[in-house]
């Protein structure tokens, strides 16, 4: 993912202080003689063991989501940081809780939390991320107003719950032939959509914005989540591996129900018979590719990504984002969705 | 555990209350095309499935307690039924992973959601019911007031956090030759008498009690759950079988670090050599335990057990519970702690 100055500038300005309202929030969790748990949590995060550094803490796209919707809706980033850090933990709450259920062994170039410390320590660890999150929510009430983070709270505990309902979606589908495309985007819609729907909304919220705009700037997270989905799904198939980092085709080789795989399957033609006649090697994953492309499966997903775009961006434009956060938005919102113009 | 009448009484009259309670917030978990994560919900609740019903439902002790301390605190119960049902989804929520972390088969004489569904979608589930326990604090509010609501919140997070630090310790020891006393009463309180403790605070919160009361019901529930404990820990080596419902000496031959084994162990003497020496079987484990006893462990932590079960009392009496409520809570504590007089 490329960046670009406005947003570089941004990130530099208010990582410090991000680093420190979640270095106080995880705090708490050694208090209680448990500087063992504190250890992997500073893991998970990036900041401890072995290649902890800036590539190990991932680019922290969420809570800058947060405190930019926050700046762009007239308010002051540092009021949303409480919030910025309540993202990052829940983010990092379901991609250990992910690893584990996905049996992940590498995440951001390290050894992920289940398999340095084993499963139970990991599953453990997840939920005290889970309530430092929590936590780290109730701080907000200190920066805004006790209504500000009453309503967080709703909102929160909505988020968290799409996120468990879009996770359960994504392991039931392992195990489903039929899968309907409306519960792809209910999948899509809890594991991807819904905390990046959240960020763009609860960093509105800190500034005080109009229930009408928060809605805006809530749509326009959640369309932005959507479109990257499908355009990570398109990346799945047809990518360049220097693109994605990671083999291209690979989703057909592990079977992944993505859109253009949904779409493939229903034409009931020589995708499907290709799809349901046994394993897919990785020379049949190319030979189906082919085939999905030449049934209009990835012009499908393209033109299912773009109108997802378009959602995006005129959600934002009708969020109006004030100043240079504004205008980093829609920077930071192009380059996410990849649109050429 | 034995019941007497008003308990029965206070548990009748309230269940449905606390059914309806429950059915209200779980029944989001169902509504993003998620049936499938209602049903693993209900599994754990003991309300569908194979032997559904009252045993497989539980006690419910820890969200009677709760609506026990409101009316005790001289509130109405029905104000305190949003964090009794909070708390009782915590607990189903720590129950389904510490089946997965300690690789437990049955729960309430039923197969574990993990053993009917499979890992990841029980860790997935377990997550699900902790977003719901905070959806169900967040209606506190509507039962109360913002600024109860806001506290009830702060004692919420604290408490997930100390549940987690408890099982952090509880798995650590696992694999800890050495575990010093100190650790042992860390994970305790963490583990089994944080809930109780918010059970009871959070109660007393929701009747408007002054802060000194809430303290004392806070107390009141720490110390029943680390004197309820201790008690447990002397019921698994030298409990009768018809008693516990489990094989009796069975925490020696799983070799689990229980307050007579820490102290028996600090004796460095034959308990310690036989702990020492090789697998504890069946046999082995009988004669380990009168070692054990004639070295003093069971007077040492009976007497342990007795200390906590006086502050327990002692705080209960400091919060001066009010009416018949006040009353239930006193039996109730003297049944828990197993106190003949």
């Amino acid at each position: 993912m490329k960046e670009q100055s406005g947003f570089e500038k941004f990130s530099e300005l208010t990582r410090p202080a991000l680093r420190q309202e979640l270095e106080r929030v995880i705090a708490a969790s050694a208090e209680n003689g448990t500087p063992g748990l504190h250890e992997m949590i500073t893991y998970q995060l990036g900041w401890t063991g072995e290649n902890a550094g800036p590539k190990a803490e991932g680019k922290l796209i969420r809570p800058l989501l947060v405190l930019l919707a926050c700046e762009a809706g007239g308010g002051d980033w540092k009021n949303a940081l409480p919030s910025a850090a309540a993202v990052e933990l829940i983010h990092n709450f379901s991609l250990i809780h992910d690893d584990i259920e996905d049996d992940g062994d590498t995440r951001r170039g390290r050894p992920t939390v289940w398999k340095v410390w084993g499963e139970a320590q990991a599953i453990n660890t997840g939920d005290a991320i889970f309530a430092l999150a929590f936590a780290s929510l109730v701080n907000l009430v200190e920066r805004t107003s006790p209504e500000i983070g009453l309503q967080a709270g709703r909102i929160f505990h909505r988020t968290c719950l799409r996120l468990t309902q879009g996770q359960h979606l994504d392991i039931s589908f392992e195990y489903q032939d039929d899968v309907e495309l409306e519960s792809y985007w209910q999948m899509v819609g809890g594991k991807t959509a819904a905390l990046l729907a959240f960020s763009l909304e609860v960093g509105a919220l800190c500034a005080g914005v109009t229930p009408e705009i928060q809605a805006h700037f809530r749509d326009f997270g959640h369309y932005l989540g959507m479109s990257f989905q499908v355009q990570d799904d398109i990346l799945g198939i047809w990518g360049a591996e220097e693109q994605i980092g990671k083999s291209t085709i690979g989703d057909l080789v592990t079977r992944k129900k993505t859109l253009p795989v949904l779409f493939g399957l229903a034409q009931k033609n020589s995708f499907y018979e290709g799809w349901n006649a046994g394993e897919i090697t990785s020379e049949k994953a190319v030979v189906l590719s082919q085939i999905l492309q030449s049934e209009g499966g990835r012009a499908y997903a393209q033109s299912t990504a773009d109108r997802l775009t378009d959602l995006a961006l005129t959600a934002l434009e009708n969020a109006n984002p004030e100043g240079e956060a504004g205008d980093i938005l829609k920077e930071l919102a192009k380059i996410l969705l990849k649109r050429q113009d």
